[in-house]
This record gives C-alpha cells, sequence and structure tokens, in this order.
C-alpha cells in the first residue's frame, strides 16, 4: 500500500501554494499519496485548524499528517515532526497547531526538530517553510526516513499549546463560543453533548439564544429536515458539538456569528 | 488498474467534509483512486448537481459515480446505489440527483437502497451521509462488494425524480430557462441544438433577448473570439447547449441572469 | 514510477471544467498522476498564469506539463506542445503561456502544433479545447506517444511570446509593478533581489512607496514575523521577488494594488 500523506492548511486554492507542495512531495516521495483534508482554513486561524485536524484525523488512515498554519513563519517559533501514542507522525509548527489532533491518538510518543538540513530543500526560504521544510520532512518520512533522523528530539511539555474556550454551563443556561463555522451556515459551539446530561434538549426544546446582543428562538431538533423552512435549530452536529442551523438557510448570518463569537443559550423557555 | 469513483457534491473546498469523505473512502479501499468532479455545486441546488453529472460522467472512466446534493438528509428520503445498464455504478440520495445520468447510459438495471449497517460507519450521524453512508457504500463497491450486499433491492419507478425546465420554441421565438451559470459567467440555456432546426441561427443572425424585463441584443457566433469585446453572443456551448456569453466579460452579471432565470429570445429581428 | 501530469488552468473549481479534464485524461492514461498547481489564475490573464507555470515547474517532477489560460479558444490561435531542453514537455495554447516556464529549462528543443485528430476528442467543440485537444494531448504524451505524433513540427521563432512589464531601477528609486497578488494580499513586484546590488535595502531600511496616487512607508524585513501587526513590510518573497506584506494582514488591500498596478518606491528615507 503507498504511503499516505493527509494535507492541511491556510494557503487556499487560488495561489499556487497547494500545488507547490505536491510538487515537492512526489519528487522526494513519488509512491506517497496525498489526501487534501482542507485548504480553507482561514489565514492564521490556527485553532480552526487545531480543531478540524483533531475532528478529522480518526477519518483518516494512519498517515503522515501534515499541516501548515503558520503565521509564525520565519520567526522564532520551531518546526516540529511529531509520533503520536497510536504510531502516527505529524509534521507542522510549533504553535499548537498538531496537539488536539496528537492527544486525540493517545498523546506525544516522540517530537523532534526539523533541523536537519538533509530533509528540507535548500536554502529554506523566510516566508514558504509549507513548501521548503514542512513538505519535504513529511515526504521522507513517507519514503521511511526515521523520525529521529530529522533533528534534536524536544521535550513534549516544553510544545506550545492552544487555549481553546471552554464552555460555561448551568442549571437551564449556556455560554458558549463559536469554533467554527462551514460553507452551509451552521455554527459549531464548543459544547459537547456528553457535557449536557443534567439538561433537559429533547427535540422540540425551545431555546432563547443571544448573539451579539440580539435575541433568537430556536428549537432543539436532530436534522434540519426536521423543522420547518427558515426554523433555526440547536442540534448535535456530525463531530459530537452542539451546533446552530438554519433548514435551508445560512445561521452565521442570522445571528451575525463569527468564529469566535460568544453565543447564550437559555433552555426551557416557556 | 486502480478501482476508479468520481465524486460530485455541493461541499465546497472551505470545510473539511470532501477531504473526510476521501479519507474514509481511502480507509476502506486503499487502491481506490478519486477523480472529483466539482464540489462547487451551490448548496442544496439538487437540479444543477444533476444536471452537471449527466453532462460529465460521459467523460469519465466506467467507475463508481458517488454524487451528494442532499438538503434533505437525515430525513426521510432513502439513499440509493444504482447499476445502469452500462455498467456503471451510482451512490447518492433518492431526491432525483443521480437519475438524469443514470438514463444517459441507458437507464437503472437494477437500484438497492443503503440499508445494510456493515457497509456504513457506526454510528450513522443525522447530518453528514457523505461521510457515513455514501462514501463508504461507494467504497465498498469499488473494493469488489455486489451491489446486492448494499441492502433490499427496489423498484426503479418509484425512485423520486426531478422536473427539468423545459424550453419552448416557436417559429422564431424561445422561452427558455438558465440551467447553470460558469465561472466566467456563461448562461447555459435549456435547449438544444438539435431542437433548433426549424430555425435559422446562423453565425451572425441578430437576437434580441429579455431577461428580467429588460432588452439585450445579441449576435449568435461560433465561438467567443469571433465577436468584438463586451458583445453578448449566442453560441452552442461545449456540451450542446445553447448558451449566452459576453466576449471577454460576464454574460450572467451583464443580463442579470440566475440559475432558474427565465429568458426569451426573439430571431430574425431586422 | 506513474507518469506525471501537472495542471494549471483559470478554470476555477465552482464548475466541473477541471474535473471533467481529469476524467479526459484517466480514460486515456489510467496511469497517470495528475498534480493540480492551481485552477484559480484569474479568468484570461494569461501573463499571470505565465509566471506561475515559470515559478513552480521547477518544484515538479519532470513530466507533462499541460496549462490553460485561454481567452482566445476557438479563435485562430494554434495549440502546442513543446519538448524543452531539459526533456520537461508542454502543452497548452500558443498564446505565450508556455514560453517562461520552458525558458527555465532552457528553451524549446521542439514543438508541434496539435493538429492529428487521432490524439483529440472528436469532435473539438469550439469552447472547450482543455477537455477536447489539450487533456487528450497531455494524456497521449504521458502514455508514450511521440511529440512528432501530435502534429507538424513549428519554428520555434514563431510562437507569441508575452511582454512581461520590466522594472525601472535607479539609484534610489524603484518603478515597479504589482506582478501576483496572492490568499494573503502579499503583492509580488517585478524586481528580483539580484537587480538590487547598488541598493542599500538591509533589513530596517525605511521606503517610502507611493501606489495609485497615494503614499505609505514600508520597512525592509525579512519575514513577516519580524515586523509589528499591520506593518506594511518590503521583503524577499520565496520565488526570488521584492513582495510587500503586512504582518497579520493585507498589503493588497491597505495601499489599493491589483496586478499590473504600478508602485514607486523611493529609498534612503531620512
Amino acid at each position: 500500500m503507498a504511503p499516505l500523506i493527509t494535507f492541511l492548511t491556510d494557503f487556499g486554492l487560488a495561489d499556487d501554494f497547494v500545488g507547490t507542495c505536491h510538487g515537492v512531495i512526489a519528487k522526494i516521495a513519488p509512491d506517497a499519496r496525498v489526501i487534501d483534508i482542507t485548504h480553507g482554513i482561514r489565514p492564521g486561524r490556527v485553532l480552526q485548524g487545531a480543531l478540524m485536524l483533531a475532528n478529522t484525523l480518526p477519518y483518516m488512515p494512519v498517515g503522515i499528517h501534515l499541516a501548515v498554519v503558520d503565521p509564525g513563519v520565519g520567526g522564532g517559533r520551531r518546526a516540529l515532526a511529531i509520533r503520536d501514542a497510536g504510531g502516527r507522525h505529524h509534521v507542522g509548527p510549533d504553535n499548537g497547531l498538531l496537539l488536539p489532533a496528537v492527544d486525540r491518538f493517545g498523546g506525544v510518543a516522540a517530537v523532534h526538530e526539523l533541523a536537519n538540513p538533509d530533509y528540507s530543500l535548500q536554502p529554506v526560504s523566510r516566508t514558504f517553510h509549507g513548501r521548503d521544510l514542512f513538505s519535504p520532512a513529511a515526504a521522507h518520512l513517507a519514503s521511511g526516513v526515521d523520525l529521529a533522523e530529522l533533528g534534536p528530539p524536544l521535550d513534549p511539555e516544553a510544545l506550545v499549546r492552544l487555549e481553546i474556550p471552554q464552555s460555561q454551563i448551568g442549571a437551564n443556561r449556556i455560554r458558549a463560543t463559536a469554533l467554527a463555522i462551514d460553507r452551509f451556515g451552521n455554527v459549531a459551539l464548543n459544547v459537547r453533548r456528553d457535557q449536557l446530561e443534567t439538561l433537559d434538549l429533547a427535540a422540540g426544546t425551545r431555546v432563547e439564544l443571544t448573539c451579539r446582543g440580539e435575541h433568537f428562538f430556536a428549537v432543539s431538533a436532530r436534522t434540519f429536515a426536521d423543522a420547518p423552512r427558515g426554523q433555526l435549530i440547536l442540534y448535535d452536529d456530525s463531530y459530537g458539538n452542539l451546533a446552530l442551523a438554519v433548514s435551508s438557510g445560512d445561521a452565521a448570518q442570522l445571528i451575525r456569528a463569527e468564529e469566535g463569537t460568544e453565543i447564550f443559550l437559555e433552555l426551557d423557555v416557556p
């Protein structure tokens, strides 16, 4: 079976960044197969990228998981290759991007800094480490190079970790943050269904929602098709988060939510 | 030769939906190759997806043709796998999306409902059947699983069919509908050249066009380069439809046409 | 090793154009692998496509390099297959798109017109030569068909060449043109660092910049992370061009630059 590299960035597809990395990988590891998870992370949004990696890697074959959302490129941040406790490899910047996914597979088993010039393009540019540093490292790992060859080991405890916003869950009130907004305008919240055992969110429950000072009513539902067109619904999304949607509409636009926006939910509305 | 899956959706590329499906397929059918036809169908536009599938599958190798434009996900609509009379397989929702393409290959030879839990991810989420139900079914078919294994047979006559808008063609007048608008602003109409045998549309013919109550003049031409910059032209597009374009411009923007907009053409303008 | 085709166009990904070409290639050359460099060239911008090809092909494995930015499709322009002095093949329209990249590999060794109907889809449509003419030619080359089989040889001197805007570099003044603007709003100029030997652009140098009659101050820096948020910087981009960026911002938006905009730089600002 061909070695597999997954690839997630904030590069977009309008420029050559992604294609150039594919070329670099193909030159070093001609047999490797690349699956593009997405390149639509918004520019520089490390948290958005980290959460999407953590959500999606369980659906990917075991492989080399390359990720680049790297606003600090060319500065002091380190470049990493990690092997997790489940045997997957992760390549990317030391800015917190990789760790939420690594934690899903049991945490860091080993981490090395990408410091060996034999495994990068020379010279390494100051602004495109995706091409010159990260893609070559991933391709060399895919070709069978040992993790320890890429550079010196690092202390897993010293890696940069992101602060992930935490929700507050009261008796009948939730203070949540919008984590992600997708193409359909669905808004994923930082609340997981298993946090809600004390709350009654049975299908049909009416919920008052406050976002940017404006009030809305939503109804708990199991899927989009359960609600009339235009109805704001609260549902469990396919990654296990509580989420907001509008049947045949755009919830983010309706309530003017962006990633990071605070949203208050009040249940048991009479 | 590796088994081939083609893939068309309205998922867009900004999120992880497409990449996650690629991962799911690669886990089940590591040797399968996936060709992305497009993921740019506008959200929920089943007709647009169905027409694009029908136009493009003749250019694709025989394979498993996976398509998901599925505003009714999680509701009562059934999930299908079809074998057409030409030996191709089609996987997607029972909302009319698949049939125009299936008809191009001689119609339904067999259709089964995706009901066998051995061939889906468990549990199946309520909102992402692309990942949990359709991609696994396509991947299992690509791995050699027999269509009949996926679930019980259905009556081909009972499948949901789309209503495709029909044009009206008079002696020197056409009442048409915009079927598709592409990146270049070209507007494909629901009129095929072979419907126009009684009309004289020789290159250079002047045509009056009415769209949203406004009038425009167009000239029949063979290709964009035949007309001066900015000229509205009527031509045969590469899939055999009559279409509108502006040389070095955007016809849809000029005449304010969207998918579904009615457009009247009057020929033989003096 | 599977034969490799790289693919660059202005087709975008919202329509089926790219996917259909992938299908056509897979039918003719089932073993060929396709790397998409980008399909985000702005519609009809031949120069933008040509520069991106020239920048990126050195990062691609030797292969068949297919490129289609072709506003003159269906008109009189010829269709080409070129072998360069380095043994790479290039397929695309005779509008200047291919030559800057070909020149990077030593220039044209042989060029043939795509005129042999055995190696195109029949009939060739007037508006989608990417599908009917260029993709089939690339796929046949990937399958081992000899260049000379595709059609008659042409005189390399007779090929269409683009005029590439030239910068003017004075003692402490540069008159430049924006060549490319990327997703991050970074503006690449038509100035290469090796042209600047007589100028002092050491990190920290202050530069006055004039764009569309408005004045800005920029600072020479090595990478985005060297400057405070919001600071306009002048740096060497990863392809060796002088470029403008805003740390954590969008330089093109700030100075209202588009591709082709003239930008004046004055150094040694007191």
